[in-house]
């Protein structure tokens, strides 16, 4: 489906960087779920750059909702939002030279030249702004049927976060920060790694963590559209997430099922896990455990220092220099990112399973 | 579309572990490619347990092909494989008792007691024997178009392979070797960690890795359906398997850009990165460099040591001794599922991008 | 999807006529719906030719459910019937030359000869007796939620039924009769009619007529996914029907405004239309009205006569004489299938509008 | 997927009539296809009301494309157009008292009240301009490609036209003139029953049909995914069609095979057949012959008599008199909304048969 995803809820992304705006359609959510405005607002802004840890390009994501909304409520009909781009500086990109790590030559063979490349064109980190405003709707919806999700900064560039233990309460201490950890000394030091690589003309990586609470057991599919099949499919849209793993992940390639088993018992009359290894998730299907999963983020393609690459306008090898305005570091502003994507994907897999109403049917 | 997927090319599976048969339905490949049953026969003895490491319950996997192919060619129409069970001992799994790490408690929330039950029903991974025998016709397929690949055990309980660097000579070196390690001398203490978790009862992990070669660049989807999206998509239908990671993966978290990017270059006319760390995807595109991702297999859920669990039929706290026959690993047999799934999923996208003829039209 | 359609529950044929089988996966239908036996053998056994006004070509049409159903009832996963094919006679097909009005040339020129094309392969009606099955459970399910439906034949070579009004009394009558009409005095002229067509190696087509009656007032969406177009999207995958209507369908051309509308009333506290011009469904979604539309069915194409055709072997004009066996009409027939392939896209948009357990929950 | 269609190219529209602007997303269209802005706006102005035989409320359908558009051409990302809403009158509309023949019961019991019902909402006619916009893209890419199509008044109010015999002319007479016939005569005395209509404060319908020259034989898929089934579903997404049928549709339902089946034969190296009731396609596939298929539009529900119907306020009868702006008939202004969902499916089928690059590749 290309620039859409999604069974029952379906979102769709459009825009480039530098064209005169971006966008999405969230088509299929229930009708009468709040659409909360300075919700949007505060979510778009934990995106937005700021600081010297971020790129300087700083746009006001003034949005527009061109349908679907009316009184305050979705209607159930597509809902559009539109961002216009305001503050576009095309020649800071040199053209023709592709940018190593990014999208430039894998575009080039896509489109064959048609491709809008200004600001990395349709593959902008911009176009998540869009993704983020959507994803604020579903986030609400969600939080009305008790379900809740944040996701962190579990590493950066050598400094570590705790990790979610699944708790509401860490999420909501993640939602107050806008440096999205867990500890809140762990800021400090990730900031001063990020301002370093800035100093080199570098950029920095690092893992970030997402944390899913309240979901109902038996949500997703044995096969092909597992829970994590549909959550990784949206998440590795995002551009520099290069790795996920659920639960304990890689680390349960080590251990023996003795210890990666989670002994199931009953508590209070609900079934439980004593461990959370399998991150919520057996056999596709969400166990009524927190839903918790790490992604890999690479460091920020676009740095200063000279690179080597390639002419893709007479194919020869040339040197690249960027000016431009980047970020040292993606790991903060793509935690919403994350978080939104995540949110349609839970909207869509719980209306297919409980029906077109069910977000909205208990206000 | 749960146990469907894909857009140009799509793999439906059914069957339950106990059930009559389990099968396969594949629409949309293209008129004209060779069905080698040779060749489908050799990758399902590939999937099939063997030896002290693998579980005692053999399965003849004698598969017939109901319709879809005719004279040794697929016909373009959808192409059915069933694979009736035989050697069925429904009472090694005790009834009610949640098996931890197993879908049993998650697919009860899901299916209300209707689902079968019986050793592990649609979620065993006995269903994967139809992805192989559809998967052997496409990696076929793909081979006329020179794309090549295949999966070998990176890592086993602490034991180390090679990674693939990306050559064709990597890729018939597992595909020789029916236990799939690139280095000879991985096999042996291999497997002799997995019959020691054997004799404790237990059951290891491990990590498998895939390789693509020789696959266009310009494939995939900046959005949603991005390369990576697609394979992790397909590839977390699989039971067992928690995380995946493209190139690097998370050790790209830890680097800086200018480690982490790709510097590329020509090279005989062509384009190529010298490095590899995004594993031949840039913004969802393949890039014409070899694809490359790492994927965490946990061990085995089944094993033999006394487990706290649940029983499901009176919802009280209980304790699981399972007899029955298990595998203490599964990352031999794992291994050929992986590449099945992974060729589905590049027969979908080429047929996606250049037409449904298009992997057959070189005859 | 090409063989496969439905968002929720999604049905996929397989199968070519003179091949090991036909068959059909039905996926997606709640988990506890009652599978029963005997009403799937007596939907087949409409379906069936009898008779002098049929084919003389007779299937037992003994079918074997391979997964999706465990003791009576629907498990939740996928549901797949295969009806071995045993009666062949593949040699009454002259091969080569193409039977006008039939699919064999477009099949040619889209399969590039690798196509099966013995006794129609895989378009052949014979496809449809799985459909047919997977439709039994589908009506089955609606049944149990206060949903009837059936099609009866409005009119054969002249010969009229008269229409339904939308009441569950009419659709008992057709349900209860082999040759389904509702005037009983309909049946004997219509059958004379058929075999004046037959003894002239000739052969009839006809209008047949659906209704739905208790579907609820909210099903189907306002672009694209309106009722009407997954019903004819459904409908028109039938070989041999080539017009749709709902309501008045092509009659409305010809009124006014002020005839076509469709008074609205409240009766006994809920609300009517005075008439159905517009057969229950405006803007795309039920109005709960009955919901009724119309078929065209063509003349079956397979006729005895001597006609002008060409020779796909040399690509030259050829004469074709058909021996074989031949359904002089196929409107008896063809109704259980219309009724089956709609009962599946109810199913399937009731489930999407509803929930995946919403079929199932009022047992 | 509700308000989107397509496989590989994907359709998705939003919009309320009264709500600020409605519009479209056009997402996996080749790069390289030339955007043609007068042809847009000449296509866009087809559809506009003008003179007395239309609604008199006129808009000027000044679009934005905000994406997938550089320079004239086609980038290959998802192209969005948007066209603000600006000529309202929402008071004309009565609130709560249900249009007959209208979606407001319909969408009341679908969202709850939610809905946007100022002009219709999102089931307005308005939304049609944004399918226009597109369809105007899809249709140049097609006659780059050798394929025509235009949608003419068959008959209106029972003043008749001629019918397409599939020449490329009769194509090019349709598109030369405002008002859709092919015999210029048909013109006067249509438009005086309209006028008629109009005047006695009521509708009428008609019969509109559509002509696709030059689609090559082979597309289109033998079971769901039908010609017939992606041409029905696109089109039965527009509001005020109950009908359709291919080639003589109906009429072959009288007819006896040996007048119905069409001979094939040679001509000039190619196939053909000598007569096309199956309106060129079999078995669900092209067969090369020109594309025909006719669609009743019911007349304009929107009428100035009084009519009974229900208030939604308290779930009582009611009596309305709409005051508003209404069409006597959208006879003439459906046509090229017809045009461009055709002309849309045509571009997925054709993209998803030959590649994503296929419409574009012979610039």
């Amino acid at each position: 489906m290309k620039n859409s995803f999604g069974n029952s809820v379906q979102l769709t992304v459009f825009g480039e960087s530098h064209g005169p705006a971006i966008g999405v359609v969230l088509d299929g959510l229930a009708p009468g779920i709040r659409v909360d405005r300075d919700f949007i607002a505060s979510q778009l802004s934990r995106r937005r750059p700021y600081g010297p840890t971020d790129t300087p390009r700083v746009e006001k994501d003034e949005y527009s909702i061109l349908s679907g909304e009316r009184g305050g409520f979705t209607t159930g009909t597509p809902l559009t939002i539109v961002i216009p781009n305001c503050n576009v500086r095309s020649s800071d990109y040199p053209d023709g030279i592709a940018r190593p790590s990014h999208a430039d030559y894998a575009a080039r063979m896509k489109y064959h030249g048609f491709e809008d490349t200004r600001g990395g064109g349709h593959f902008s980190g911009r176009v998540t702004a869009g993704i983020v405003a959507a994803g604020a709707i579903c986030i609400a919806a969600l939080r009305g049927k008790g379900i809740r999700l944040a996701t962190h900064i579990l590493s950066c560039a050598g400094i570590l976060d705790r990790g979610f233990s699944g708790s509401v309460d860490e999420i909501e201490t993640v939602e107050s920060r806008n440096f999205p950890v867990l500890s809140a000394e762990a800021e400090e030091p990730m900031r001063e790694r990020i301002l370093e690589a800035r100093r080199d003309g570098d950029s920095v990586g690092g893992v970030v963590q997402t944390c899913i609470t309240g979901l109902p057991a038996g949500v997703g599919e044995p096969w092909f559209d597992s829970l994590e099949s549909l959550l990784s499919h949206a998440v590795f849209s995002i551009g520099g997430i290069k790795g996920i793993e659920f639960g304990s992940g890689f680390a349960m390639a080590s251990m023996r099922g003795s210890e990666a088993n989670d002994p199931l018992r009953m508590s209070g009359g609900s079934v439980v896990t004593e461990t959370n290894h399998n991150g919520g998730i057996n056999g596709g299907i969400s166990n009524g455990m927190p839903v918790i999963f790490d992604m890999a983020v690479k460091p920020t393609p676009s740095i200063s220092r000279l690179q080597k690459s390639i002419d893709m306008s007479c194919w020869a090898d040339a040197d690249l220099k960027l000016a431009g305005r980047h970020d040292p570091a993606i790991v903060r502003r793509i935690c919403v990112v994350v978080t939104s994507v995540v949110a349609v994907t839970l909207c869509d897999a719980l209306s297919l399973r409980y029906g077109t109403d069910w977000l909205a049917e208990k206000r």
